[in-house]
């Protein structure tokens, strides 16, 4: 029943929890500081206290956040009957120090205690070296499963799934299907997944003929089919499909879960949402810090290892920056002239940088997203150079007026606001033409985009600015 | 059954779909343009019958993709039994045209066909006076629900919320919860919802007690009581909760669906992840279009708009890039003694640019998922201070030798590595500590920090090249 209205009024004593409760979306920062507090005091009773009501992913945060001297002090504490389900929830970098202090023993039997898809997650990540050591010391039945999973290549649909799931034959009824569900829970089946959105239908050799979503199954009475009520058309998922295009299916389809079938078509698995919100989650973080020049999220990494992570980057970019210098050095004899030039001519190129950059995250963001296809590629690089070029205009006439005030020259007014028009131009032809070449020639816009972007713009404002002052001012 | 060799072994003549049926996660290239070709040729019937087997969301995709003038012509062809489901896909500025096409009358009729969330979605987007508009076109029963949802605030919890759930007295068991499902489906009883994952035990005034997976719901014998088999400890959603929050609740507890309960406890509604999911995605483009200087998504917006849109942020940083010649300016004389300074002085403010955008990017998605907090903030300055340090070091090694080399000057050489040094680190400084800073006062460190970074590392640049070379070369 849906409506308050008609729920039967008789008085209950049990207390509701209040709107508040339940939804701290946060670890609290006041617990955070008390239980820091009592790490550094050595009183571990105090410290399992304040973490047992914890959720895990909440005792995970906890554990990023300290200092690591302090974490290893907190996994000594929490070692005894340490709950597995916390490591699916750490940062790869704290992970791998955590699975290193717990040792291999632990290790193992806390990886053991994993569901598969979660303990081929924790496991993917690991160097070869240490995953073989763990793998080697777990019992026999879950080492088999965790190596089919890892069997699948990486970011892969066969990587993600989970192997538990339910299957009727096409010829059961709803009433059988039901009580097949309750008899095995009975029986303490532990092949049955935990929790589970919908059950699959499928032939003698397990390729699937339909769907049936729970509240389906729920509404309809024991004696039809489950044929009648299943849904042929699934959203199958090859084991080999990758993660990227998974998040992508399942997005385009608001789907909460999907069957995962091998190369013969036969059911292996399920994928459900949640695992793909973390893929959307990690695609995105990959977005974010290519688009800012690091190969991945270094916060946790030691200084030593993020300065040589972030070096090759700066290193390309020193190239660049040489580059330009270069192209500077080309009009020596004109800046020996006019001092005036020097101090404007990073103005040109910085306003070419950002306008591209505005017309790259756009692209980069829409091939990402699929809306920027072959279809409207040139649609849209024809709009970015018209709005390349009104901006240019604006700011021309700008920077112009300001640098004649400045200066108290019309002329070298006249020759930044050219320069300007040019560059800003410039910038939005390659801040679209950039991304497109690269995702056609099979590189990620985002990685190398803007580089490529910045050169343009710094090599052709310096130019245009420098040469059309030595055309009209010398 | 989870196991194929538990599956009867009877042939089955029916065909399974192969694996890579139903799995084409992207509108297909060839298909999309053939709907092109027959849109040109005014074919509405090859029109129709290419669209008829595509799902809503590449109906969506196929209109976003179109020049308007064609996407004009398929609104036509759509017109008559148009699928409202497809505006719920589109992206908002393509979806204002074609609700602006289709009329008050035809919107009206659509947007009343839709789910209630989906309703308010579509709505809430709109300009006040169409928005009105419409509404006064929907009948009063499915116009007064729109209503009570747009009455939430905008990114509330209580506009994305579906208030259509299922939830039962305390007192009820399995076998009487089962039965209500079956009868209501029969009865055609529509204040259900379509697809649920969970039901709510609730108390007389209709405050919930716990919840009931339906995987759970499904295992248990019919006399076992509901509030024998409930989850007590649920993850309550205020109404007025804001949608980023929610999503960061979802992804940290792994949650499908979530009850939404009002100010005084009570049940109200619910929402599910597949809702969570595009708010997941509406962030990541907020957070990647800011960082990259656009205030939203303007791919599908005209050009004069896109120019206006996009002035603002050109015309701040034209203001810095000002300050930075300013900053020249100060060293006019010095620079007129010597032109090599105007040559190298862009490769100093270029590195610690590039250096401060990596700092800056790890600090303000770390910020952003609340994994850099006033507990690991010094770390974190302390961290970047070293790496901008370390790498400022190499840098200046680099540099220092190349500008040596090529100017035949150790001191020019000597010059340009110290200020690459100082202003390396200033980078890895600001870089933290600018974001930081901004969110503590409120402000979203996406949008601005880049802006005031960029001013950093140019006058730092700028100034420590220009002063060290004064005191040192001159």
């Amino acid at each position: 029943m849906s409506n308050p209205a008609d729920q039967p009024d008789q008085p209950i004593q049990t207390g509701a929890l209040g709107p508040d409760e339940g939804a701290t979306p946060v670890l609290d920062a006041a617990l955070e500081q008390a239980a820091i507090e009592a790490i550094a005091a050595g009183d571990a009773d105090l410290v399992r206290d304040l973490i047992r009501p914890l959720h895990v992913s909440d005792v995970a945060d906890l554990l990023e956040h300290l200092h690591s001297e302090a974490r290893q002090q907190l996994v000594e504490i929490l070692r005894e009957g340490f709950n597995p389900e916390i490591l699916t929830e750490l940062d790869e970098t704290v992970r791998d120090g955590i699975i290193l202090q717990l040792g291999v023993a632990d290790a193992a039997a806390a990886v053991a205690e994993l569901d598969t898809d979660d303990a081929v997650h924790v496991m993917g990540e690991m160097d070869e070296a240490d995953q073989q050591q763990i793998l080697d010391a777990i019992p026999a039945d879950d080492r088999t499963l965790i190596e089919a999973g890892l069997a699948y290549p990486e970011d892969s649909a066969g990587r993600m799934m989970q192997r538990e799931l339910v299957s009727v034959p096409e010829f059961w009824t709803v009433g059988q299907t039901i009580d097949y569900l309750r008899d095995s829970a009975e029986a303490g089946d532990d092949t049955l997944p935990k929790d589970f959105y919908e059950i699959y239908v499928v032939d003698p050799t397990h390729k699937p003929l339909g769907e049936i979503p729970l509240s389906r199954l729920l509404r309809t009475k024991r004696g039809v089919s489950a044929t009648d009520i299943m849904n042929p058309e699934m959203n199958l998922i090859p084991v080999a499909m990758d993660q990227e295009d998974l998040a992508f299916l399942f997005r385009q389809r608001d789907l909460v879960s999907a069957p995962v079938v091998d190369d013969s078509g036969r059911l292996v698995g399920t994928i459900t949402i949640d695992d793909v919100v973390d893929v959307i989650d990690e695609e995105h973080e990959e977005d974010i810090m290519r688009m800012g020049g690091v190969t991945e999220d270094d916060l946790y990494s030691a200084s030593l290892e993020t300065t040589r992570a972030r070096f090759t980057w700066l290193l390309l970019n020193l190239v660049t920056a040489v580059l330009a210098s270069l192209v500077i050095g080309l009009f020596e004899a004109t800046l020996d002239q006019m001092v005036a030039l020097a101090i404007l001519m990073p103005i040109v190129a910085s306003m070419g940088g950002n306008a591209g950059t505005q017309t790259l995250t756009v692209s980069v963001r829409a091939l990402a997203m699929k809306e920027l296809t072959s279809i409207n590629a040139m649609r849209v690089i024809g709009k970015e150079l018209i709005v390349g070029g009104f901006n240019g205009i604006l700011f021309a006439i700008l920077t112009g007026v300001v640098v004649w005030v400045w200066f108290g020259s019309l002329a070298l007014g006249g020759v930044i606001a050219l320069a300007m028009i040019i560059n800003m131009t410039v910038a939005g032809l390659a801040g679209t033409t950039i991304p497109i070449l690269l995702e056609r020639i099979g590189v990620d816009p985002a990685v190398a985009s803007s580089v490529f972007l910045t050169t343009v713009t710094d090599v052709v404002g310096f130019f245009v600015f420098l040469a059309l002052a030595g055309l009209f001012l010398l």
